[in-house]
C-alpha cells in the first residue's frame, strides 16, 4: 500500500480579521482563495504562501483517478496547516469542478465530513501530521529539494508512505525531518505538488502493480 | 521529442442557441461549462460530453508544468471538437484559478492569441487534427481503450506523438484510426485524459530523460 500525504497544505477557512475586508466581503465561498483574496491577505503572516485550494484539487484530481487508486493500492491525506487532516475514502469521485470542490472543502470546516450526511466520503480530524504518521505502516519519504537525487522506482517499498509539501513555496511548517526515513529530490527545481504526486504514483504503479 | 496533443477536447464558445437560456444569460465566462451550463444543454447533440474546459485544464497543469517539459522535450497541443488547435509554448506557465484559465481560453477565441499584445504564449488556428499531424514527426501513438495493452515504455520512442482524447466520454470525433502507427490502451476502464497524460509523460522521462 502507498499512503499519499499532502502536507502543510495552504488549505483554511478565511480568517476573522479579514471578513470585512472589501476583497473578501461578497465571497461566495469562506475558503482562503489568493487568487480572490490577494488583496486583502497582505497583513497576513506567511501571506505570500496561503490560501491555496487549488493545489489540493489538482493533487487529490491526481491521486484518486489513478490506476494506483483504482488497483486499491493508494490512501491519500491532506494534512493543513492548522494541523487538520483530510481522510479521503479511495471510492470517492473527486468534484472536477474548482468551485464546488472548494464548496465542498467548506463543508468539511463546518461538519467534519461530506457528504454531512449519510457515510463520509471525506473526513477532517483535528491532526498533526505526526499523528497522522503514528497511524500508519511502511518507510517514510519525504520529498524535498534538499534531499538526495534518487531514481524512485529504486527507494519504492511495498508499503511506503510518501509525503509531499501542499504549498507553493518556502519550506515545511511540521517538523518533518525528523518524523523521516529518507529524504529525496527528484529535481533541482522546484516541482508543484501534483507533479511530484504523479512521479511517486507512477514509479510505485511500475514496480508494484501486476 | 514528444508532442502530445489533447484531441477533440470539449473546448468551444457557449453555442448562440444558447444565450437567452436563463441557465446562460448571466454567466460571467463565454466559455460553455458543463458543470455551470447544464440546464441549458439538453438541446445541443451531443450535450452529455461537451462543455469540459476543466478537462483541458487539468491536461495543461500537468504536461506544462512536467519535468519532461522544463527539460525542453515536450511539446503540447490542445485540438478542439470543432477543428481548431491551440499551440502552446513550453515556457508558458498555466495559471492554475480555474476561472482565470476559463478567461485566457476566451481570449483565445476572441483575439486567436494570448496575450493579446506581444508575442504569443498560446495561439489558436483554425486546422483539423489531420493537418496538426501532417506538421509533427514522430511514430503516432493513439491511447483509446479498444488498443492493444501494452508496456508505455517499451513503445516509446525519442520522436513520439501521443494523441488522447479530451472529452468524458464516448469516442473521437475525428477519424483518428487511420492516422496513427500504434493503437494502445494503458487500462481496462476509461481513464481521465490527464491520468493518461500523466503516465505517457512519465514513461517517456523514465525512457529518455538523463
Amino acid at each position: 500500500m502507498m499512503h499519499l500525504i499532502l502536507a502543510d497544505s495552504e488549505l483554511e477557512l478565511i480568517p476573522k480579521k479579514l471578513i470585512k475586508h472589501p476583497a473578501v466581503r461578497n465571497s461566495k465561498s469562506k475558503i482562503l482563495d489568493a487568487s480572490l483574496h490577494h488583496a486583502a491577505m497582505k497583513g497576513l503572516k506567511q501571506w505570500q504562501r496561503r490560501g491555496r485550494p487549488d493545489i489540493v484539487h489538482v493533487f487529490l484530481l491526481i491521486a484518486n483517478e489513478s490506476i494506483l487508486n483504482k488497483e486499491g493500492m493508494l490512501r491519500t491525506y491532506v494534512h493543513t496547516r492548522n494541523d487538520e487532516v483530510i481522510y479521503i475514502k479511495p471510492e470517492t469521485r473527486i468534484i472536477k469542478n474548482y468551485n464546488r470542490f472548494k464548496g465542498l472543502m467548506e463543508q468539511l470546516f463546518e461538519h467534519g465530513k461530506v457528504p454531512p450526511e449519510n457515510e463520509a466520503l471525506m473526513e477532517m480530524k483535528k491532526e498533526s501530521l505526526e499523528e497522522l504518521l503514528d497511524k500508519l505502516e511502511g518507510k517514510r519519504i519525504l520529498f524535498s529539494m534538499d534531499g538526495e537525487k534518487r531514481k524512485l522506482e529504486n527507494i519504492m517499498e511495498e508499503d511506503v508512505i510518501c509525503i509531499i509539501g501542499g504549498f507553493p513555496s518556502g519550506d515545511f511548517l511540521s517538523p518533518v525531518h525528523k518524523m523521516v526515513d529518507e529524504v529525496v529530490s527528484i529535481y533541482h527545481e522546484m516541482l508543484p505538488a501534483w507533479i511530484v504526486g504523479m512521479e511517486a504514483i507512477v514509479a510505485y504503479e511500475n514496480k508494484f502493480v501486476k
